[in-house]
């Protein structure tokens, strides 16, 4: 029998929600769900707001549903513990990311891919079965970190070390380890590797920071001159290639072993896959679904391969996070209060943002 | 100082040769380098039919030059060694595929990975630099194997095992080790692993029985649904589905660990990378110049890769010789003799053989 939304839900939230495709954000309230055994409550302090935000709000992936309250790059502090819980306590600084629920049963949650589990529950948006765990039962819709609570599964639930500051830890929740898994994954780890950076925006700038910690020499690729100089003096890129400039493009051919590709737009592989060596790895990680033109040829004769990766699983999660914290990785970010995200969404539409927006919540979130 | 092509190479020899991009072959009479230290000399006696030959002859990638001498899955006897030679003797039962020569010196051929050496010197076709240690030193042109004799570097030569036969044991000098080395590379080589073979001609039927003897499940992917019953009563293949039939596809989605897709023409790309399960592998291994349509949010959601690659270094196409040999695994072969060779060019570009034409050099090259 179905339990109605409000017995289900009784927790009164305030967020900010998109209500339509304009994708303008006001002030919504909402419910969350009864604290489960092995729920954390979560007290959100800030968010960060990634381009993935941006295009869900105007649910431009189809994937989504109204009203929506966005937001899954959430850091904040632990306020009750579930009779359950294990990993935290009261008073725990951690962040909660894409996820919230996954199945548990399958051979990727087996591997700690929970980011690949088949019933895997995004932290906001969509509808699932009542079967899985996520908070969601009864199909009602999940609403993400853009809000004063979060209440999750602590399998779900990442600790911050003492250094990692909510802040600028919070878009690694996204932004880090979207960038982070491929390089794991995708073996381009390895000390003394070139690799390539397409797109120096949110993902992109922390794919710097994390390449050059793990000991790779590292070329910017980005269609705007202007930024070659914060690229190489401020993120401490190696090198720097606009990628409209073909003499330079083409002094670069076949000396990286990886390039991590974070655009989203409809742009040219094959001059990427003209700077792999063979056997060299273009890994895509922004999420465009208009077709991209591949050419075999060189696929083959280089033995070279075009691949995907999606954020990464929880345990790996906590490693990025960690790894960044060692490492002294946060992203670049400009604070914002709650009541300037429609701005915030307009500028990051142009790529106005140095590299990151983080919302303010705990100080900013009101009802007006 | 250029010495001249006739002092350079005074072994008279008789092929058959295209003389420009209509293809058509005829009797050709040139000459060989002289034999050196390392060299073996190989009477030919058979020849596989490539479907790249069938690109070749009319230049269709824009490689060649004119008159040019195919055939590059040439399996003899070695008639004469040089004072070097240390792995042949004469009357050794052997076979030369795509490749001559190479720097031996960059990373890759020090990987034993000369298919990807960018000196790589291909058995016929093309013209390369005095310095590497190939046949056509002088920029002069190689002629491959559908001619009397060939006069190749012993590095380039394979042993046949005995119970290898000469004709059926030739194309796997290409269409065999083109469709081995992926499935080792690219990690598909699992026992209990399913993996997809697309089209059903020189490279698939040999895709599928290599397959077969890694212990893989294996599903021939078609637009023929008259190849069905062939391919699981003859092939031994597990299953069969027509790319057209939709609801076959559908239900096949996320099934296989990885595709060898053998198809050269424009194909759609993205029900193949549906049928792979999350970190599934597409291995393109038909040669295309044309460019194909790839979604990046298929990959991305289920961290898929589209790879290429193209034959095998030497040491791995001896290995693939030795585990074809010790599975029974010889090509499915048409014999012809040499003057039926535009004939057999006409049915190869129509589909019309099962699997592989090969010319009987040796009992039927005249100068007619």
């Amino acid at each position: 029998m179905a339990v109605s939304a409000e017995n289900e839900r009784p927790v009164k939230v305030l967020g900010w929600a998109a209500r339509d495709s304009s994708g303008l954000l006001s002030p919504f309230e909402f419910s969350r769900r009864v604290k489960r055994e092995q729920d954390v409550t979560v007290k959100v302090l800030y968010c960060g707001i990634c381009h993935s935000d941006l295009h869900n709000v105007k649910n431009e992936w189809g994937f989504m549903s109204y009203p929506m309250v966005p937001g899954h790059e959430i850091a904040g502090v632990i306020t009750e513990v579930g009779t359950k819980v294990t990993k935290f306590k009261v008073g725990d600084r951690v962040g909660v990311g894409c996820m919230i629920g996954s199945c548990h049963n399958c051979a990727n949650c087996g591997d700690n891919l929970e980011n690949y589990c088949p019933e895997m529950v995004p932290v906001y948006g969509g509808k699932f079965s009542p079967d899985n765990d996520s908070e969601d039962s009864n199909g009602m819709i999940n609403y993400g970190g853009f809000s004063e609570i979060m209440v999750v599964d602590e399998h779900f639930v990442f600790k911050f070390p003492n250094n990692m500051p909510l802040d600028g830890g919070a878009p690694l929740l996204c932004a880090g380890i979207t960038v982070y898994s491929p390089l794991r994954y995708y073996g381009l780890d390895k000390p003394g590797m070139h690799i390539g950076v397409v797109g120096l925006g949110g993902l992109g700038h922390v794919a710097v920071k994390f390449a050059k910690a793990m000991g790779l020499r590292v070329t910017v690729i980005s269609t705007s001159p202007s930024k070659k100089e914060e690229a190489m003096n401020h993120l401490g890129a190696d090198a720097f290639l606009v990628s409209q400039d073909a003499e330079q493009m083409q002094l670069a051919m076949g000396t990286m072993n990886g390039i991590i590709d974070t655009v989203s737009a409809v742009h040219a592989l094959l001059p990427l896959i003209g700077l792999l060596k063979t056997h060299g790895k273009l890994v895509m990680v922004g999420l465009t679904n208009k077709p991209l033109e591949l050419l075999a040829m060189p696929l083959l004769l280089g033995r070279k391969i075009v691949g995907g990766s999606v954020v990464g699983g929880i345990k790996e999660t906590q490693e990025m996070i960690d790894f960044a914290a060692e490492h002294g990785i946060i992203a670049d970010i400009e604070v914002i209060p709650m009541d300037y995200v429609n701005t915030a969404m307009e500028r990051l539409a142009k790529g106005d943002v140095r590299y990151r927006f983080v919302i303010d919540i705990g100080n900013s979130l009101k009802s007006y």
